[in-house]
């Protein structure tokens, strides 16, 4: 790993504390829609930067579709100086979400981007290296999975996945070390450069994916929303399964609610989990974020990963979920409240407090 | 059983009737959250009941939060005269939902609680006893699942299930006689009180649980929603599955609709069952109430159970369900409806029509 | 196939255009809660048709319900020249839905039909026709399932369906020829009147259904929802699947949203579509349509039906989808939006653009 030379928050800072009318911008892909519809119920301009085609089919949703444009030849043309410079120009605030980290980078965000980012930077390392989000769960406090150190450990069924989501496309599982070597062989042919695997217990149970809000001017922790991911292995019950390298890919997400008692739990885990962000990486976790756990009757809930940005699943509720009911008199989104917070913000001339 | 020696309707529609500003209270468990949300859209103060600690989670929601709570070491200590005293002064009126009924008990809401009750407190009586349950929903005309009298008699697959609801915990099947003899033993060693348990036949087909509200006020009842409990066993087909015992745990629920033209029964069926509940303890059902069907193509619906109070699936509809839609302009949840009905009653001095 | 003696499209225009209180009328099945819940929010008087016993159920759902009812004795006595005089009396536009057009018959409708009907009636004739189908989804150049010309030709599993959808019944999977004719001879045995079978490659993957409408006045195609249906399949997992003639039967629907970067070739798909129907059947498709799709991580969608009238998995959202938010502000069904697509024709005097 090369040492980071970051671009420090002051300078981020007071880029955004020039801005004399605000945009809200993010890559045309993941949540953007939600992102871009939120911003506008909350009166902001909307910034989309996207490639050759991507806009397309944003203007087919006109009150999700971003006001202008930036066509990039590819995602990551976004750190370009000169693209850079249109972007301050137009004064956009970037939202990160699960694409914007996967195709830009966490590092290039932080050591390249001088474009001012919703949210503490640093989040971002923390959620897309494997090690250090067990790291941060496990300082949370959190019930996690545990860790095959050695394939020649493997006893019972394993859940193996690699660096990076890619929404879940690649991870498998294996009951024995023979099974594994098998199975990996064949993955590295398909996939040259995936990283090194992680090996999990793998745990079976009901999932849920909790979407959390963290706002540092409320000072509060907000359960915004809950979904259910739909994996291809979630209709594999139909029909002799597919070959389990894509089991696992997820293709969409479905609602749920969760047994009233249990939120006492998950709420405890958000506070937790943003407790120990600001000690780990001060000042901590800003805005949205997502626990996805496993519940068990005889285990309770086990966190098997956390997202420290909006996740898809929030695509459920742009008017709102059954959370967001008990937090807001109005429809509110996790996009909105990504803008509603950035609004109270500029209102209180506290911008800084939430780029980091 | 002991015989009951019940508080009178008449003195608990007494003691309503005194109240000048009646608080909407509740035990801080199951369904709170969607009571007090809906009684503060009514206009109406709340009184929450918990345990130390409870009430933590209900400040994380500031929109379902009630206005006071008062403290109790256990739920059931909402008995003593003390406690009953204090809710008296605060003018509660108690909505009673699947874990109020679970820790305080039907019997001893009917022969202690002083405290009046939204509803028929007998209804909690014929929904707590699984064979007073069956009779009620074989009085309504509804197709209810054989019953398999002796396990002797066990061919092919059956359903076990013990008094008591506890979001299906403790629920399993079998398909012979050793093997039900087999897996009752194992579970009496972990559960040393549970009762006599019930053997059904194994019903297959797909589950719908339908949400109703009678009203006495507008005399009609209505279908406000409509959910699926997830159950452990519905993430079984992702390995292997669990221990059986613990596969019909109840973890959340999922929002669905159901054809069209099923509707008719479904209506019907509602209708039916405030019918025979007038025969069988007049007035009858006052309220919520929610009909648990599996439909299969040759055989139509099948009612396995009824739970004769809000159920926790309505969590999933605070702003209102693709039902209560056809029912009311304004986004309307069962809780809110429970509040509704008592507005309505106060309006109209007819509260006393909704305590017995 | 005999010729079909179409009553021409000018003379249904004239029809409608000399109504001078227009009421939306459907048959009291499938959709029509939401297509009056939609009219009457978009100001329309309604009108249902139903068999004796149809209305009741109706009534259950006051803001849904039509506001007169005429009575037939059976869903295609609609067609009898007395009951058609009624119908153009109360001035009513047709909207046809899945059971409107499986009782009363594509050729009916085209051929018998004098009340004038929303939307291109020629449509309805390539939805209930298998190979027509196929034809469509060929031209708008998407990917369909491989079907296979003989059943000496099977190999590996086959779905088998036979013209008409009902729901799902009847379809079963086969292996091998023999299981094939096995289960075809005892189909055979209770569905006397079934046409002849369609054999299709049976594909695993996530079950999408894509709900659309193309409006003519606005020129543009919209995404309205997306649902799955649910089958019973979908529970076959808790227990021994029944018989297999049986598992395909939808009885209801649960809502879905699908990964963003998705969306592209969704709209673009629908897209596809509208400008094939242009092509196949001028005008073309008007209003609601659904294409029934399965994503596969290794292959994207593959489009297996196309249903080209309101679908019953839109009775999900009568106050609007995750993805109707991004397009109106206020809550869109798409009932809502036929009636919408309706008044906007009138006030701008062009409603023979939407009847042909």
């Amino acid at each position: 790993m090369t040492t980071i030379k970051e671009i420090s928050a002051g300078e981020l800072q007071r880029t955004a504390s020039r801005y004399r009318r605000l945009a809200i911008g993010t890559l045309l892909s993941h949540s953007a829609l939600q992102i871009f519809h939120g911003a506008r119920l909350e009166g902001f301009p909307t910034l989309g930067i996207g490639r050759p085609g991507d806009s397309g089919m944003y203007r087919a949703f006109p009150l999700a579709s971003p006001d202008r444009t930036l066509e990039v030849p590819r995602f990551d043309a976004l750190l370009r100086p000169a693209t850079q410079e249109k972007l301050l120009h137009r004064q956009a605030l970037l939202i990160p979400h699960g694409s914007f980290v996967e195709y830009v980078g966490a590092d290039n965000i932080q050591e390249k981007l001088r474009v001012p980012c919703f949210g503490n930077r640093a989040t971002l390392a923390w959620e897309t290296d494997r090690a250090k989000q067990r790291e941060w769960l496990r300082r949370a406090g959190l019930p996690i999975p545990r860790e095959i150190p050695r394939p020649s450990d493997i006893r019972g069924k394993v859940f193996v996945k690699f660096p990076g989501a890619k929404g879940g496309h690649g991870a498998f599982t294996a009951k024995t070390p023979a099974e594994f070597k098998r199975k990996l062989a064949a993955f590295r042919r398909r996939n040259k450069n995936a990283g090194e695997p992680i090996l999990q217990e793998f745990l079976t149970g009901v999932r849920y994916y909790i979407h959390y809000f963290h706002s540092p001017l409320m000072e509060r922790t907000e359960i915004l929303g809950m979904d259910r991911r739909l994996e291809t292995v979630d209709e594999s019950y139909r029909n002799l399964p597919d070959p389990p390298e894509l089991e696992f890919t997820v293709s969409g997400n479905t609602p749920v609610v969760v047994r009233e008692k249990f939120l006492r739990d998950l709420v405890t885990a958000g506070d937790s989990v943003v407790a120990a962000s600001r000690r780990l990486f001060p000042p901590g976790l800003i805005g949205p974020f997502c626990l996805e756990s496993i519940y068990h009757p005889s285990r309770g809930f086990t966190y098997f990963e956390i997202s420290a940005r909006i996740v898809a699943g929030t695509n459920l509720y742009p008017t709102g979920s059954p959370y967001s009911a008990y937090l807001f008199e109005e429809p509110m989104s996790t996009g909105r409240r990504i803008a509603r917070e950035i609004k109270l913000a500029l209102e209180d001339k506290r911008l800084p407090e939430l780029v980091h």
